[in-house]
């Protein structure tokens, strides 16, 4: 009943060992298994990561295939299944978990499929969703609900990295510390606001990051180039610091001072990712502080998708304020400029329907 | 009923800002106060602790009041109350927590005291043990089982490291990593055998204590120098690491190659002290691994102790091969040389009663 | 410096075994011992024990000592404190705990004393605050944040109950389902919205009660006499049922409803006090839903006070409809009349200063 | 490369309602389908519930499909995958998960597929394995680690319920009160003593199980029908009564005398299926006791599995003197006839080869 597939399509993909990313027309869209799923890609968000393959910093060129198309967080229509696909329909509105694991080792077999020691990632080891189709496994399909709007499916996968943040370290009623509002931090201040945390304190070097976290529910916001900041924000929480920090700067000073700050008995999530070795003083800031640190990777399958879903459909979460920008797939390079120029926060790719 | 107190007593201090510990001999008794206990001290252990302020390190010169009583581990019999004491008694044995909080904090009025941010500890902020007499609040105070021996009781406080250590972590049906076997490392072996670890792996530098580790229910050692040691250990571990690592070395490289080693979803707890900030890999180490790290300080009051003492009334903790020494109180020195030597794990010193 | 304290006082007692409490003027002043405190009552809120004590029930009969001076909800001023108090000083706001532990046993020295086998309560066990002084030992007492008012500190006990309840289920992201709002229920409501839960449920005979509990963050209301409301209650949560019962009813029909209701795999908090026997379909209630079940008891002490006193100041909760009801002490019984009538929900006392 | 696959084979069936099973020697070999796989059964378990099945009591006639295969405990080789199976090869040893899920609720898709509403289960909802084949989703495949013997492996399935239970409560360090112990309650005994259980008291009406449980661990062993059991159990237990209660037997009045035992603040776990409602005395039994009450269903999928292999692997369980009798296929009803008996607690079916 659907029309027939093409045999080619636009892509964004990265194909030389240099900086940028390149359009092409030509690609052929991908040829699925039996038991995978073919998804036409409505809209696509731009993450930090895309930016990092585009700027080709040395994280990318150690990790990055080339002739890769990248990006991995979409919304679609499900245009084909594999013979053996029996949960998943066309016509279906999906978005997809990016990490795909082996699905035979522990991790995979214990709902812990996000820290499967052979997981493959959308967009960097195998094609992403910067393109017209995209497929994906059967297992990784996530339908989407009715009720939530087409730019917010496409970043499911953000949301999800922060719902995980917070909702593994617990904020209920817990005064809340989040160093680094980027794309996730801010995510983290709206989703710990409906979450239930206390008091939320915010750092950062952007003021208009700083502006927008506590438009978002954050009741302080400290600038990080001020180093006083760590006393500042024990003073905000009743002279013991912060029960919960979320780390999603991956700056070390950040998440130095972000131990500093921790209550004795905190609990410390780390998402953001240093790029190189980071010195801890490990007995003042885990040990004799009794403190439980948390590394944080992806998101849950499924629970945390559950968790977006429910949250999204309460109503509680304000994303209008991230979602800066929404522009056709072609102009994905503008995208990526705006936000170097620190103009954007969340950039939403649109791909015209055929 | 009791026979009057001396006015002065045996203690060994730290009286001058050099390496050494010095027995006086005409040190004044403790006078307690309203809500303290007076015990006569009759066995007392040497810790770890203990042998860095006799040999005057960079930590006790920072951190040691000149002309304290050291020792923090102890039994011995009450011998005085205060007034306002109501839940001890004149004659009974005992042992004490040598954590003293506050007792107004939230970390003290929830159950953490041992995180109490002003904690005073034992030989260190306030007299300790290494004495004929020592004086601790009622609220330290715990009294000891009959079937306990006298040099078991003494040595609850570094038993309560290792339990406290091994219960956070858990390691029941878990495979386990401890990195250091000194004496607390030890303690942790037999512990975790009996609190039903899987597989346990050690490492350590000394082939004795490797050797005792065997001896006490570890099933594989490896020389810490080995650099290829993590490598066999996750060999031994169906190739994915062990899911518990307990730190208890201090040593930066061990700690990163118990990181290293650490399975994916698994649990680190850092009881081991560097000397100074370690650089760890944080994305590897802990954020990809989604790992979980506990910092460990003290006991849990008085929870660790209840558990001390059921696992001793179990029978199923084998202590005697690591206390190897018992010697008179005036021979510390002779203890605390011959665990520089590596010739003692743990000394228990005897208090002769008056 | 504090003028001196009269020999007798007002006070509300059980002095007969039949329905009723009675004032009586002369009742002696507390005296307090070395490690109590004594505490001029400035405001004492009326239980739904108090009254059970009142109507003189089965369980009161068996339970309450005549003589007794009821109540155990209170705020006040310290005007005396004994020779050993260390952390409590005359003049300060307080309210206490009300369960008074043995201090000895294991659950008293794990931060549980409120479950001790040895418990005394207030106004049940002991002298209770219906008066104008009431004496505590000084390790319930607790000092009250001076943005609290008065009247909202006098009601920290029951508020406690509903966070114990609230917080010991984990409602953060998970839908709520809360049978039965009286007082408890109702501060529930408003702290289950406030710590992030989704979809609040509730369930009550009473209209009015439910129309507040709507009013202060209920999603949905269901008389509970509809038998058909568990059907309704899945179909607001995904077909699946909510994610967590608050019992708050003690109605074995409403129990057993509310456990038909709960998701698999989800999580039972029990508060309300069935007055005899509840058969339950364990199989299809608890086990095939693989469902987890707490029993809630008093208040963590002093975990709920520190978070009662954070969400209170978070400015997040609101209690002013659920205290509807000033009146001096003397008229106390108009106060329980208003209960019964099902006029008032919190009945506050106010204690005139002499 | 493997031999053809015959047409038909033995298999044990309920076709007629009424008392009994009945060998059928031309039942079609199942067909599987894309991502189904054929096992050839080498040995079976024979599980109480079949022998309910067999005795067709009143659970049975509501519940299980006239001309069923029965059989859920198993292990054998794979003779034929679907053209979907990627993870599974002919030639395997396998056991396999009974619970087969739904695969697209909320439970499946968050590791609780053992709780889905939709869970059909294997030789009751669908063909089962006392037959020559068996095909199961490959989802449910657990592949047998080659040192564990077969007659271990066609047991994993009860094993499995014994571990999740053991498991969910925690027993490492603590004490544990084990009410029945029938096959399940066997099994539990030894691994609550390899997962570091403190004392192990059980109860039953056999004096052969009581037995039993002591060779394979218990250190008290009651008669279940003393009345005066719980008070000795708190008497063996300091006074409180056991942390832990795994309740395996089903009897209302064991489940009530469990509760009664434990200790304040400790946790039971229920396996046991009462065939009729249970009247609780929950302010005493779950509130005032501020208790934790699991309900366990199958297997954690498949976090139990893993466990079950690793202690197997350990060396520390003792399951030999559970299996009592081996037997062959044909001989089912004369295993069913030595378990109504009292002589045989676990039989395996033993299925000859082609």
């Amino acid at each position: 009943m659907s029309k027939p597939l093409p045999e080619t399509m636009l892509a964004v993909r990265k194909t030389r060992s240099e900086p940028g990313l390149w359009l092409e027309r030509q690609t052929p869209v991908p040829r699925i298994g039996p038991r995978e799923v073919l998804v036409a890609v409505t809209h696509a968000g731009i993450c930090g990561t895309d930016r990092h393959i585009y700027e080709w910093d040395a994280w990318s060129r150690s990790r990055v295939l080339l002739g890769i198309t990248v990006g991995h967080e979409f919304v679609g229509r499900v245009v084909a299944v594999g013979d053996a696909v029996c949960r998943v329909a066309v016509g279906q509105r999906v978005s997809a978990e990016g990490h795909i694991g082996c699905g035979m080792c522990q991790p995979c077999r214990t709902g812990n499929g996000h820290i499967c020691e052979k997981v493959d990632i959308l967009g960097i080891d195998t094609d992403g969703c910067f393109a017209e189709f995209v497929k994906v496994p059967e297992e990784n399909i996530w339908p989407v609900h009715p009720d939530i709007p087409d730019e917010i499916a496409a970043i499911f996968d953000p949301l999800g990295n922060a719902m995980h943040t917070v909702m593994a370290a617990g904020v209920s009623g817990r005064s809340v510390l989040i160093t680094g509002v980027g794309i996730i931090g801010l995510m983290a201040v709206t989703i710990a606001r409906a979450a239930g945390a206390g008091k939320i304190l915010v750092t950062d070097v952007s003021p208009r990051r700083l502006a927008l976290a506590k438009a978002l529910g954050a009741d302080v916001a400290f600038d990080s180039r001020d180093g006083d900041w760590p006393r500042q924000a024990r003073a905000q929480t009743h002279n013991q610091g912060p029960e919960v920090l979320l780390e999603m700067s991956g700056h070390p000073q950040a998440i130095r001072q972000g131990f500093a700050a921790l209550r004795n008995g905190g609990t410390a999530a780390l998402l953001g990712l240093p790029a190189e070795p980071v010195a801890l003083d490990l007995p003042n800031d885990i040990i004799f502080k009794g403190a439980t640190v948390l590394g944080i990777n992806g998101r849950k399958m499924f629970e945390t998708w559950y968790q977006v879903e429910n949250f999204l459909l309460s109503g509680r979460l304000n994303l209008a304020p991230i979602v800066t920008h929404r522009l056709p797939l072609v102009e994905f390079e503008r995208g990526l400029k705006l936000m170097q120029a620190g103009e954007a926060i969340k950039v939403v790719l649109e791909v015209p329907g055929r």
